[in-house]
């Protein structure tokens, strides 16, 4: 191994100027969201409400396929960027594997995952148009905590609504966020309407995205010179997160590598999409062949069996109407450690290009996901996320297939954040108290079909 | 701040390839260790039993500058090194300082501090032996876990004795050891005749350094195959952490600047001899002026309020005596959240450097430093383990004495860690609960003067 370069960086200048947007290549575009109270499709002004304006116009961009990223963000990208590409020099030999597997180590963000590429972008937009308070729901906090820290960059207040079972389980990264500087509520809570409703028919509701995602719009919308922040799903998210691909593109260059599969785990799309879409492109424009897998947890499996279908982002339906696969927006997760990944829908543009057979999902169960968590930790040092976890197991899948079929396939995953505030989850698959989750065809389909076909 | 660089890498190629042993280079060599048994100064020999040879001869070595870094090590340092060197400006700007900071980020190690450096060569030095067992104490389990990882690496059983009150109240530094395979224990405990002696006296004992120290010793000597590694204070983990100043050397070249003043928290003397021996050898041999500033607890004021003479590295006896300054080794420290602090004497270097004056020493309350982590998490969006933050703290006070001065000093920190294992401190300082802790003077003349004059 001594000769082999372990790890690849860009310099300052290499770091990538422009966004990429995948939506200006798509053959087939995603339908656009729908405006709920006029059933019309949704403008840019739609979404000045509860969006800065800049963003609300990225979120419908389907022309411009590359976008500026201002200075003021890539100056704060400096402060981790690039991340590095790392060759799994160690994993391969756990596995005895001839596959060529990489990461894209983004858990060395500051704040310790990705979520940091958009918060960064989204608080900076904010306050170019003079807002001075933003939102944001969270669950594990991994996003909150990013934009907890991006809005004390900025000079903004921030209020984050975190799901009140990651509050109480994981006490951590409330007080990260609390470092930064940030407002944090337990989800649902009293000073919402939206709160108020399901505490008011269930006291003990221990909250999900979906309520965190009605409560926080609901606070930006009536708050003053105040708007609301999300960490997926949205198409802008995923915009910001391209920088990603874009960073391990030019670092595959060097390692003097393509991948033939790109694999990222899966909640709401931004963290898949950001690895994969520079990728994609290649597939689109000029026929590469690169396998795209997103990996989503078996207990919240909208990819591989939800509908596509138009759905609202959020429990209250607050949200505009968007295309997407979805298992119901009211559909509660089972309680696994990747709160990341507890959402009932995707972005609409994955939701397109999984419509369009250009990528594929798997689902991964929760004790498979941990057992690949704790093989990278032994073989790599990194402990992962849980989220990120996924993402590895669905690596040691197709690493394993290429040790059946003596391939020397190149696998690309990201390793989206660390682990760290996870060490309880930890100690439960240590000590084998660590719960699968099923859930059943008659569950799926009974939750879709209380879900009345809005258009 | 645009066009200015952040960051400062080196390539792999770049990394050094030697440690730097300033043993060699100093003008008054540190007295030799004592064998307590025969009173005679220490060959490499007596240590055997304990330490790996190479390790041993590392420890005495007071002739080689530059000690090779073998190959397999230099292979692992390629996973997290060089780590970035980083220019603090928005620490500057919350300052409104005019001089220029720095920090080398050896949170970004995978197991998130410096300690990996030594951790690996020793679990080499071990492997390379034919040792199949390793033992150590740990106390937050910074260490701790780096050596679990270490030991992993190199297909080696490690058994770790966790200072009880830090096993209790940091579970998930445990549970990070457990994850990389290691087996850990609580100190006091009943595994061990030195544990066993002071829970016949005192059942609630909530352990120290000194006394895992002595259990991991004990546990060594008495197994087959096995050696005890160790964290700190001794010449030859220094050595390795030289690495650390090394890399900062070049990469200030890089940055077109040298250090007025180095900084580094103080336990046993490791980090802070890291980051500083390579610059000080300047100083000596060429006359430059740069200022080491080694930053400790308040509570735990070895430097500033010690004695220099002959005493034991551990609380059961176990060590060679050793030339340094000392609270006495049967001091037992307040619970700072700093457990990596939390040590009664200095390694023989730095007690000898600091005895000619080639160095200072501060004290820092807890709250002091606290502020000044919080302060630099805003800044700089990492949030620093409590060890660290002395030494933020101390380069606060500097970087204030050159906003009154209106000098341009440029100083440099070992940030040796991340704090995210140790948010509930974070917590308590929060809420306005955390305390500080005086050590009288009448104190620390009780403590020595229980201390029998042993040579």
């Amino acid at each position: 191994m001594s000769t082999k370069q372990k790890r690849f960086f860009l310099t300052e200048e290499e770091i990538p100027t422009q966004w990429y947007n995948i939506q200006a290549d798509m053959v087939n575009k995603p339908l656009p969201p729908i405006n709920p109270k006029t059933k019309e499709p949704l403008k840019p002004e739609d979404l000045f409400p509860i969006f800065a304006e800049e963003l609300s116009r990225q979120e419908l961009d389907q022309e411009h396929a590359w976008i500026d990223i201002p200075e003021e963000v890539r100056d704060m990208y400096k402060y981790y960027r690039s991340t590095p590409l790392v060759r799994a020099y160690g994993l391969e030999e756990a596995l005895d594997t001839p596959a060529h597997i990489y990461f894209k180590n983004e858990s060395v963000s500051p704040v310790g995952s990705h979520k940091l590429n958009s918060a960064l972008a989204q608080a900076y937009y904010c306050k170019k148009q003079g807002v001075t308070n933003i939102t944001t729901e969270t669950g594990a906090g991994q996003w909150g905590a990013a934009l907890s820290y991006a809005a004390k960059v900025f000079g903004l207040d921030a209020a984050v609504y975190q799901v009140k079972i990651s509050y109480n389980q994981k006490p951590y990264r409330r007080s990260i966020m609390q470092t930064y500087g940030a407002q944090v509520t337990p989800s649902p809570s009293m000073s919402t309407r939206a709160g108020k409703d399901i505490l008011t028919k269930d006291p003990n509701n221990q909250g999900s995205l979906g309520t965190a995602i009605s409560e926080a719009i609901e606070l930006a919308v009536s708050t003053p010179n105040c708007k609301y922040t999300l960490g997926s799903v949205l198409s802008h998210v995923t915009l910001h997160q391209s920088i990603i691909g874009l960073e391990a593109e030019k670092q595959m260059e060097k390692a003097g590598e393509y991948p033939d599969v790109v694999i990222g785990c899966f909640g709401g799309g931004s963290n898949f999409g950001g690895i994969s879409f520079p990728f994609m492109r290649h597939n689109i424009l000029e026929g590469k062949k690169t396998r795209f897998i997103a990996a989503e947890p078996a207990s919240c499996p909208k990819l591989t069996r939800g509908v596509f279908q138009y759905d609202f982002g959020d429990v209250a339906g607050y949200t505009p109407l968007l295309p997407m696969y979805t298992l119901g927006h009211n559909f509660m997760p089972a309680n696994i450690h990747a709160g990341g990944l507890r959402y009932h829908g995707a972005g609409v543009i994955v939701s397109q290009l999984l419509k369009d057979k250009l990528m594929e999902a798997v689902d991964i169960k929760q004790s498979e996901s941990f057992k690949a968590g704790m093989l990278f930790a032994q073989a790599e040092g990194i402990i992962p996320a849980p989220e990120s976890s996924h993402a590895i197991a669905a690596t040691i899948r197709e690493a394993l297939k290429c040790k059946e079929t003596g391939e020397e396939k190149v696998i690309l995953f990201n390793l989206s954040g660390h682990g760290l505030i996870d060490m309880a989850a930890y100690d439960q698959f240590l000590s084998g108290s660590l719960q699968d989750f099923e859930v059943t065809d008659e569950d799926v389909a009974k939750n879709l079909s209380e879900l009345e076909q809005i258009i």
